[in-house]
């Protein structure tokens, strides 16, 4: 694949429209690993030095885009040679990893990333030398594909352990089988990791909003308590920092249900960086963000001054310490937090305090109080709402 | 409650016989709470020193009982009482938690063990002492009070994050909703923490086994390659060490659906104690071996001769070290592996090899070797089944 091109199309990944367009995604990433290998073969075959351009994922190189409000990878590329001893071995590393993800395409199989780890290694032979040592070395060549081609590792047929539960008002269909989310029982369906349009699909869907909580232990309290049937919505958690197959469920619901998303995560710095995460992406993978940020998203609670207004116990304090601190002013140092009086004043509030919170706090009022009474009332309070 | 029938009845929780028998489960838990407030009552009334007596939850009162195949608590007991300084907190603190989970009980909810913490925390009227400090010394009173009266954690309402998911052909009734497991999908049903036969319950089931393997990553490569179609059975995987959740479901799948488990879990320690766990309990919770474990699952794999018999290449091979050694010694001298001569050999077998390996190695052979050979060509031998 020639430079130029592959960095520029690194940058754009697909049309720019991200949402349901099954048609042609799958053929789209086989297409542009085709084209590597295409480019490589036609360098060597011209006596040039066969190379791969890869976007920089450094902080450096990830811009915040206040026009989009997602973070962005910037235009910073690195070149990795064949004929530069120092990295043949990842160029070699890379034409490995995209071959396999081609076999995974061809053959409609997916893998985990350790998976391809041991489905790409193998002894050179006349040599003792591995292709990969251990799964340090294929992880990071996984991502460098992802972004040098502009596949998400989704499309490329790779997952990661998959987290999370969903129910609600919504049927879907995963790998042809019909799903009614509305009878999911106590824990819901374990949202899979790929949820591409190709294999993953929405049908029926009454639902007016989703509702994001942070945990599946506050997610069982909603579900037992039928909030998603008693308020018409979806409900569904991401294991602590939500997984990619999460992000992109909530991405899509939004984006092709048109539904708004409101987020209900501890009041600490964690808590903040979760919300973070989903509404503009993250810096380690700026390149997923337009396929998975939800910038419209809602932070609706926990907030500092539920402290007072909901009249909380003193049970409920979990001091905090230096990291949080530390962590709680990074946060405010972010572009896409910087500026914003209201989320300033929230985590300034938190810090004045002294302590933070956790959702599951609210059980101190009540087993129920969480569901029956604070999030009905978060959800009238549109201006207190956190954007 | 009375020392001695406290300590006799948690030997024995319900009648010995373990498997569905949803009626007056939860009542009993109920009743036995009740049971023990009045005991604390008539002592007090009779100006008796009111006393909650526990069986001792360490390796020294944990006993493998050959006979049955199974961990079990032994006699050993130690009494906390409310006239003792050193154990007046503990004391007050085992009522705070009974009392929690009789509010469960009653309101027919649920909380998890940091919920149950949040709801028995608060400040002492008259001084600034807290119930708990935090969930550190709540959680080893959730565990006193299961087996002071013999009810399984999941009887009293509580329960710990979920994990593990299921697939296969059964259809199942979680919380009123039937679910069918024929019809899951990438990702499958996620497995709730509490499957109790009150609130769990099987419906039609054609399946004639159970396939069990470590990671939500091998339990997608099944799920896509329709194993459990093709071979008639229920796949489950518990994310590793299964949680309460998956432990209990299995049992009450293998004993009541009749069907025989088989485990497919690394050539490692780590794997090697997941099966000893799933087959006859473990020592932390020895109380719960009867209505957990299974003693008659297989380990149908990988075993160290694998390397040889399937012809793998070294790219499989990942180092032992020290730890390792170490841990394999300590299993094979566990009661429950002692004098088991093929256990001993395969253990061994590792060790010489100096090497062990993992499930998602097979991949090495080909993406789909795991299920279209290795595993088809393990459930036909059942003579290199470990017991």
């Amino acid at each position: 694949m020639a430079r130029k091109k592959t960095a520029s199309k690194s940058k754009r990944p697909a049309s720019g429209k991200s949402s349901g367009r099954p048609k042609g995604r799958k053929n789209q990433a086989s297409a542009k690993i085709t084209g590597f290998a295409e480019s490589v073969v036609k360098s060597a075959s011209q006596r040039r030095d066969p190379a791969i351009v890869i976007p920089m994922r450094t902080l450096s190189n990830a811009n915040y885009n206040k026009k989009r409000r997602i973070i962005e990878m910037g235009r910073k590329t690195a070149t990795r040679n064949f004929f530069d001893l120092g990295k043949a071995k990842s160029f070699m590393q890379s034409v490995l990893i995209a071959s396999g993800c081609k076999k995974l395409i061809d053959e409609n199989k997916t893998v985990s990333i350790r998976g391809l780890y041991y489905l790409s290694k193998h002894t050179i032979p006349g040599t003792s030398e591995k292709t990969f040592n251990d799964q340090n070395e294929s992880d990071p060549i996984i991502e460098d594909l992802e972004v040098s081609l502009g596949s998400l590792r989704e499309e490329l047929h790779v997952f990661a352990d998959n987290r999370g539960s969903i129910a609600g008002n919504l049927t879907v269909v995963s790998l042809g089988d019909e799903i009614n989310l509305r009878k999911m029982g106590a824990s819901g369906f374990a949202i899979p990791s790929i949820v591409e349009p190709d294999v993953f699909q929405f049908r029926k869907c009454e639902a007016k909003f989703i509702l994001h909580v942070e945990k599946g232990t506050i997610w069982s309290r909603f579900n037992e308590d039928k909030f998603w049937k008693k308020h018409n919505c979806i409900l569904i958690h991401g294991g602590g920092q939500p997984p990619r197959g999460v992000r992109r469920l909530l991405f899509r619901m939004h984006d092709e249900l048109k539904l708004p998303l409101y987020c209900l995560l501890d009041n600490d710095p964690w808590g903040y960086y979760i919300y973070s995460v989903i509404k503009q992406g993250s810096i380690n993978l700026a390149f997923e963000s337009q396929r998975m940020a939800v910038p419209d998203a809602r932070f609706i609670g926990v907030r500092s001054r539920d402290f007072e207004e909901f009249d909380l116990s003193d049970d409920v304090k979990i001091a905090v310490d230096d990291k949080d601190i530390k962590r709680a002013k990074q946060i405010l140092n972010y572009p896409w937090f910087k500026g914003k009086k209201d989320w300033e004043k929230e985590v300034n509030h938190m810090l004045e305090h002294g302590f933070k919170m956790e959702v599951e706090s609210l059980l101190t009022k009540s087993i129920s109080f969480v569901t029956e009474t604070y999030v009905p009332q978060k959800l009238k309070r549109r201006n207190q709402w956190l954007d």
